[in-house]
Order: structure tokens, then sequence, then C-alpha cells
């Protein structure tokens, strides 16, 4: 019965999803969801695309939070327009809160919109928000285990970062048993290895989102 | 409309619970709810308190996991009885997995039953399993921004249990301002500091577990 009422609200958040999708590339927009636990990096990660991107490109960002703005306030001082969703206790955001938030940008100028999700290894993955894809980006400090144990996002995401790579010495994250869990999962999707703080392996993030810009 | 249907699954779910609750009141069973993001620390402190704690007390582990039994593989060393439940993508346990596995476990010698939920932050927050209270695990690593980020959880926890502290002088992890900030969410609840790899503040977790129990 749970199971039943989940698939309604899917197919209720599909129809939406396939809107935001149109209208989106009607404006030429690249829409990237980003998905990853509390702490992994995803803010962090936006914080290195806006200085990277933001000389070239027109970025938008929407934030989605529980609460608090306090992702948006750290984004702010890159001059980009942002809108922040709360969920208010909500684990994830879906296509009618994102479909109603598009008029607050002007999208015929915008190159890409990024989307953090809610700090949520799981269920944002289940929420089709009419991106155009999704990424996973994971912390090392988080365990080589993750990949097996929460398979469903990385075999969606069309890329997958691995952040913190900085702390592996620091840790028992194990980079061998970690691609070897990946690849059972998802064999060919993108590995990216970096650290937003320490600014390594930005370059790469940066030429990989850059070639899927419209 | 969708808040309406989740009313009505936590309403069936308190149904349960309340069932759970007496079984184990019956019994004279601690059971104690952990609660974290993926890569907390959740399987950690449980081998650190199944070494500690199964000297004199007899325990009992529910994994909670999406699927694989990965973290009861690394818990089968220490001889005690242990189930798995794989929500099959469910991003939480419920009170009726849990009444369904009690009959597994001989509840009569049992001192603490632990129940180690799915690695989430948000759900199982949610959802009372019958259990005598929830605990929450945080790693530093995760940022020291998660109390006010991720209310819910910090206010009706029972103990914070803070991971991962020999990873702070690695990261921009705030411990004053981490404090500051749970204190808004939640002035009273006491704060362990702990390293489970590194077995540090493992004392000050052990002697709080064992004052709770019946």
């Amino acid at each position: 019965m749970e199971i039943k009422i989940m698939k309604n609200i899917l197919d209720r958040n599909q129809n939406k999803a396939d809107e935001v999708r149109d209208i989106l590339k009607k404006n030429q927009v690249l829409m990237v969801n980003i998905i990853g636990s509390p702490g992994a990096g995803k803010t962090t990660l936006l914080e290195r695309s806006c200085e990277e991107l933001g000389k070239k490109y027109n970025i938008g960002i929407i934030e989605g939070d529980i609460t608090t703005d306090r992702d948006a306030q750290r984004l702010k001082k890159y001059d980009i327009p942002i809108v922040v969703i709360n969920t208010e206790g909500g684990c994830h955001l879906d296509s009618h809160s994102i479909h109603k938030v598009l008029g607050e940008f002007n999208l015929k100028k915008l190159n890409i919109l990024f989307v953090e999700n809610v700090g949520n290894l799981i269920c944002p993955t289940q929420f089709d928000l009419g991106e155009s894809f999704k990424i996973a980006i994971l912390s090392t400090t988080e365990g080589d285990d993750k990949p097996i144990k929460y398979p469903m996002l990385f075999r969606d995401a069309k890329a997958i970062l691995l952040n913190k790579t900085d702390l592996i010495p620091y840790t028992n994250f194990n980079i061998e048993s970690f691609q070897a869990d990946l690849r059972q999962i998802n064999p060919s999707v993108p590995l990216i290895q970096l650290s937003c703080t320490k600014k390594s392996g930005i370059d790469d993030w940066i030429i990989w989102i850059t070639s899927h810009i419209i």
C-alpha cells in the first residue's frame, strides 16, 4: 500500500517534470540536479563552479534545503541569481516546486541552472525534477562502501564526483575497493576525483560539465 | 495531498510502534534507534559498543539497509544475534518491520537492542519504531552547520554523538559554531564527542548508554 501511494506521487511528479524539461529545452538551459549526503560538499562544489564557470557562462542556482538559507548565503558573494526552496521537513525537491520557481530566472540568458537537492543519498534519486541529468557527489569520509549500499543514485547519475580526496590519508577509504564496487553498479559512468576545499581536480569537473552546456 | 498520505502512514506506524514498545517493556529490553547520514559511523559505533558492552550485557542488533548485508557482515565477528532488514529502496525503517523481526531474538535474555537505521538524516526521524529513544550520530566531516540545517533529528535525539573528532584538524569544522547551533535547536541534549575508529571518547558513550539499561 505504501508503494502504491508513492507511485501516485511519482506519476504526478513526472507530468510536471516534463513541463520543466520543455521550458528548459526551449530556452537552451542545462539543468544539473546535484545529489549527495549531508556534508558531501554540494555547496562547496557550487562555490568552485561559480568561480570557474561564472567568467564565461551565466549560472543560476536553486537551493533545496529543509529549512534555513545557509547554503544560499554562502553563494551570494558570486552575484548570481539564487532561489531557495525550503521543503519544511521534506526530504527531497519535486518538479512542482522547480516549476514554480523557474519564473524567477531570466531563462533566455541562462546557460546552466544548478539544483542543489536536499542532503540525502536516497529520496532525491526517485524524483525527476525535469533536469538534464543528475550527478552524484560522495565524500571519501563517507566510506568506500556507499555505491553498493545506495545503488540507485550511483546507477542513475551521469557522473560521480568523489570529493574530499585530500582526506583519504586520514581515513580507511580504499579507492580500489570503491572503484570495484562502483563498476559493479555502473560500469561506464565517469568518475571525477576532486577536493573542493583544497581546489584539486576542479579542472576535470569544469571540463566535463562545460562539454554538456547546450 | 502528499502530506495527508504521509499522515496515514505515520498513524498506522504509530500503532505498531506502541505494540513494539509494550513487548520490549515486558522483556525489559532497551531499544536504541541510531540515526545518521551515510558514513557517519553508525556501524563503527556498534563495533565499539559490542566490544565494550558485550562483556557484561546481552546485545542484539537490527541492521536497516536498503540492500546488502555489508554492515551485518562487519558485526558478525562479535557473535551476537543480528537481523538485517533490507528496505529495498525504502529510506527508513518502520515499526511494522521491527515488529516482524522481534521474534528472531530471545528477548528475555536481551539487555539492549540496537537498531541501525538506514543512512539518512531526515526520513528515519519521522518514524517511531517503538524504540526507547533515538540517538543522532554526526561526523565532523559533514560540517558544523548540520544541526541548524536538519533540525528535526537534533531536536528529537536523546543524545548527540559527534564522531570523527580525529579529523577536525584536517577540516574547517568549527566546534564552537557547531555547539552554538546545536544549543539553539536543543539546549540540554548530551553531546558526546568521540572517534569510533581511533577509539577515543568511547568511555563517555559507554557510561552514558549503560546508565539507561533497564
